[in-house]
């Protein structure tokens, strides 16, 4: 990965395309550069003038004597490639915010073509093109053509949307969030999400990495990079573009189960990446991470001056992993020393609606002392006489002394405005609403939690090597195929190709067309026609169940030459049916080859209990998530029912999961039914497409 | 119902209590009645004193001469029964502030009983007891310990909190919300939240009603009164309390099935009343329908200056029933007309971060003859040059001149909040993030449709008719059991039950304890031990399956015998299962009987399709509770099979609605399983469990 240190901390830059007209981006960027308290060596270039604002105008990047450790490029698009390339010698880290490349049409996709294969004959490190720039708070540099220069804190904020960022730096300025880096990435030409990510991870001044995302430029690198960053801090996404665009056509069934929000939900949950659900959700997880450490215990307890605040407080634990905490008998008595009798000493702390400041200060410094406590909320609505002010200084001070996560929940507009503001510039976390609270103190938690768990477990999972001569051997399976101008595979081939793998399929008797029928067939029996012209065999008729003796099976065989003529077709032993599953890899677009597996039968859809694995790295990987996720029913003891093989289950997908490694040339594979039991017999594919 | 117009529009009140003492509640709403503009008579009553800001001070009620539309009660809990004893005669509506009635203690459930038999025999309206009181704006009242005076609007708050009703108020100055009413319901006596709708209904001043409610006082008195209320103004509720608290023991299944939230969702559903997830919800449904009329169709535009923001709204739209519309090639190319070669003319319709006034203008100008369009919603993010107070001019002109739905999202801080206040003092909502305004815009709209539907619907439904003879017979029934004191019916009781309800149980061959087993028994065939001790049949090997001739059932009957000396047994036809349901009757501590419906078998738990049936008023409401509930799919025509029978399904739930309505003596009633078939099969009860 390319080393950005350079490019966001620079000590001169040049603004190729500056000017001193108004209106004009280049003339916003030379303000932004000279106005902003940016101490670095400034240098304008722009053939049109001599002097910008006072100072020298180059007539080109070339003609600057000193070291330019960033070019900022304001130029017309066409002229983008040939300036870089004249000073790509000297120069290594630009900034282009020109438009006119990949984001318009054909010409501009040559273009930005052209200006990746300079950056990379060149070993230049190129932000956007098309983008809005970049701000570094703490080195007052506005170096980006939004106006003003937020204040300068732990925040790193990244874009794909320049407007979405100013509108977030508006925000951020009421809500006193502070930052240590905006960056508007743009068309993401060379530097995209995960290199972002990286730089950050090394950023000391960045507690806490927002972003806010319309795609993922190289999927497995974003998963590589965000699951290594995420153990070192938060990266919360807000990602746009949820709502399905019409997919390509795809013939597997498995394949049509896996939105691609779904699997980008996936992959956030793989990597760590906590996903804001809307831009409150990003700013409540953002205030709270810039500002605290995360919770040590899923414990919480919750003060307030309102029962019904309190009620609605509650009801923003459920489902959640953090609880409110039970407080034990000498808290609860030591709470009682000083509450009025009609107060409730349960968590949420009832502290009455004519609770004083003191009231919120002893209740705090009683809950301090809680056994395993992680965090403590404290809910205020302003009644004529609550003194929020007051009451926000002595959570202020309580805060300083406390190892605690402290929050604050005041609802209220002109009445708490002032205190509000106060708290958020003493670093305590507000937060409007309950839910806004509870959802991003949970996440935080959550996060922390898995950070531990994961850095205990990270190590030992061992690489994952490649079989050369299963891939030679299934090379070979789908070599012969294409020459003969199959889509798919036939049973045969696949149950090949699944054996390599350990995956179990039913014995097979072929019948090639026309063959007549063998005998010792036993019985019950399926007759299937076997075509890569029939994929959806079952709504084609092209599956004949429970075939009983030798008599159904000819008048069997007779229907489907009938119905299928010129076609091979298989018999396999009817297997008895216990609990179908669904398996299968899809290709996604982004991430690559994804394992779908989910519950199967007539109502796989409606049920939708579906779920999916991004390149696992162990067997263990794919047990934990199986254990964890939509299926998890099947492997507890339930209602008497015995727990189905969870082992064998994590084997057949983590052996799919390197078929798919192993197989570029696969393009869909879909097992329906993969029949599992819980009486110790082995699961079977029974049917197995894979499309090549 | 009781006649509230006099106490929420009186022309003389009288405080008992009035206090010239600061920090007192009777002091709070002394001056709130002197000092806001109140135009009413208003009278003192405190013994202790002989004036009360110079005004009289009256010894009793009894000592005015004049006539007192409202008495204000603000006195100790145990002197307010004999004070409204003694003018009850005169005086017809009250507000008991007082607390110390039946949220405390044993003493105070006794003094509000003996409060409430005053009323009913005195026929007083009484507000509260342990209330905030109420506000109208409109009449410079506020008959509350609240401070200040909201604005006079159409938005009635009713709050089952009265903490929360000062937050919402201070909010709401922010907001520029403005109120018809705000109403404190304490303890909700004899005035709860389906008389307030009543009445509110009827308030000409009110066009939108918020509810904080944390529970229902009278479940069936709800249902009836929200329903009418909800055709006619849009009802939105936050219910608190929604993690489940600790339920009774219960032991039908369907009963364990059915949380109490899930059930208020259903009534909320039945009822129209809007459920608001959250307080930023709230206010935000409460902002839409308080300034607009709901959109007539369900198509919206949007135009945006920033793409991002128009990807956010984009996934808001997600799952909803309002959709983007597709504008003509006619709008395109009007909207070609006057935007950059850029824009994307597609919705959301991309002005480009350079838009000024004019092309927000122009853009709506021409959406404004989109066919068939419902909404127009304007994002904007505040570029540097972006002239943000001018477009909210342009927005508010558009609005005063078209017939559809105008909201806007603006979302940033100090750049738009001048702004967003002018669109709000203008009666445009504005939402700080798109997601908000979707769901408002939705919930708004599908509550108009719903109202359309109902209207034309409504009259048609005819009016239960009471069983008398079934009554009697079901009485006789569960009146034997109950005397050889038994908990359960038999299953021969529960089936001759089951037939006067149409619903279709399997054949049955009664074995008495000690019975030799009779001849002509078909096979195969279940044993099942019938017992009101063994309500769990198959967790304790109750039930004996798939016996397929004489021999195996002798040994069947040895093994029940051994195992459940004494009990009766009975024989079944085994039959072929298709699908499972589950159906029941539960009985809900508000609501009263509630038919409970869903998928059945070993998963019912895992898969939770569970549906509700709040006393259905027709066979029609419970066949299309079917056809759009969880198991619409049964009812569908899905990958070549046939759909299920959803009459006689309809049939049977309502029957058990019916059951429910007749036989008051049944605690839970569960069917386990219910078979249903799609091959023309009518479904079969097979178990039935009648808990009395």
């Amino acid at each position: 990965m390319s080393n950005l240190k350079k490019l966001f901390n620079p000590g001169s830059i040049a603004v190729v395309g500056a000017s001193q007209e108004s209106g004009k981006v280049g003339n916003v960027i030379t303000k932004n550069l000279l106005e902003l308290g940016y101490t670095g060596k400034v240098f304008f270039v722009n053939p049109k003038h001599d002097k910008i604002y006072d100072q020298r105008s180059y007539k080109s990047l070339g003609e600057i004597a000193e070291k330019i450790d960033l070019a900022i490029i304001v130029l017309p698009a066409k002229i983008v490639v040939p300036v870089i390339r004249e000073s790509a010698g000297r120069v290594k880290n630009f900034v282009v915010i020109s438009a006119g490349f990949s984001e318009t049409d054909e010409e501009g996709r040559e273009r930005e073509k052209e200006l990746e294969a300079l950056a990379v004959e060149k070993e230049l490190n190129i932000l956007g093109p098309n983008c809005l720039g970049f701000i570094i708070p703490k080195l007052n540099l506005n170096a980006s053509f939004a106006g003003g220069m937020p204040k300068a804190g732990n925040v790193s904020f990244v874009s794909q949307s320049g407007a979405l960022a100013v509108a977030i730096m508006d925000i951020a300025r009421k809500e006193n969030i502070k930052f240590s880096n905006i960056i508007s990435v743009g068309n993401k030409m060379r530097i995209d999400e995960a290199e972002i990510l990286e730089y950050l991870s090394q950023d000391e001044g960045t507690k806490v990495i927002g972003m806010y995302l319309e795609g993922i430029k190289n999927g497995p690198k974003f998963i590589r990079v965000a699951q290594k960053v995420s153990r070192i801090k938060p990266i919360i996404i807000i990602k746009a573009g949820k709502t399905e665009k019409a997919q390509q056509a795809i013939s597997s069934h498995t394949g049509a189960l896996a939105g691609s929000d779904d699997i980008m939900d996936a992959v956030f949950e793989k990597t760590g990446v906590l996903r804001a659900e809307n831009l409150a959700d990003l700013f409540a997880l953002i205030e709270l991470v810039s500002n605290t450490q995360a919770p040590k215990t899923n414990q919480v307890a919750v003060v307030t001056n309102a029962g019904g605040p309190g009620v609605l407080t509650t009801d923003a634990f459920g489902g959640k992993e953090i609880k409110l905490g039970d407080p034990n008998d000498g808290i609860k008595n030591k709470l009682r020393e000083f509450l009025p009798a009609e107060s409730s000493v349960a968590n949420p702390i009832d502290l009455l609606g004519d609770a004083m400041e003191d009231r919120y200060a002893q209740a705090l410094d009683v809950l301090d002392s809680m056994e395993g406590l992680g965090a403590l909320v404290c809910v205020l609505t302003p009644q004529d006489q609550t003194p929020v002010s007051k009451i926000a200084d002595r959570i202020i001070a309580f805060r300083d002394k406390t190892d605690k996560l402290v929050a604050t929940i005041f609802i209220g507009g002109e009445r708490v405005e002032r205190s509000v503001a106060k708290l958020k510039e003493n670093g305590i976390p507000n937060f409007s609403f309950p839910d806004l609270a509870v959802r991003a103190i949970n996440e935080y938690y959550a996060w922390n939690r898995r950070r531990t768990a994961d850095q205990s477990g990270a190590e030992s999972a061992e690489p994952i090597v490649v079989d050369a001569s299963r891939q030679e051997n299934i090379a070979a399976i789908i070599g012969k195929a294409r020459e003969e101008k199959r889509g798919a595979l036939s049973f045969p081939e696949a149950q090949k190709i699944m054996a390599m793998y350990g995956i179990k399929t039913p014995s097979v008797t072929d019948i090639g067309a026309g063959d007549s029928l063998p005998e010792g067939i036993g019985f019950p029996a399926v007759m299937k026609v076997d075509s890569d012209k029939v994929l959806h065999k079952t709504d084609k008729q092209g599956v004949i169940l429970n075939i009983k003796n030798r008599e159904e099976l000819e008048k069997a065989y007779a229907q489907m030459e009938d119905n299928f003529p010129g076609e091979r077709f298989i018999i396999q032993p009817m297997l008895a049916i216990k609990t179908e599953l669904i398996a299968g890899i899809k290709i996604d677009g982004i991430f690559g080859p994804i394992v779908v597996y989910g519950l199967g039968g007539i109502y796989t859809e409606v049920f939708k209990m579906v779920d999916f694995l991004v390149s696992p790295g162990s067997i263990q990987e794919v047990k934990a998530s199986l254990a964890q996720g939509k299926l998890k029913f099947l492997f507890e003891k339930t209602r008497g029912q015995a727990p189905y093989d969870i082992e064998g289950v994590s084997k057949i997908l983590f052996g799919l999961s390197l078929l798919a490694r192993e197989a570029a040339e696969i393009k869909e594979l879909d097992i329906n039914p993969l029949l599992v039991y819980n009486d110790g017999k082995e699961a079977v594919a029974v049917d197995v497409k894979i499309i090549i």
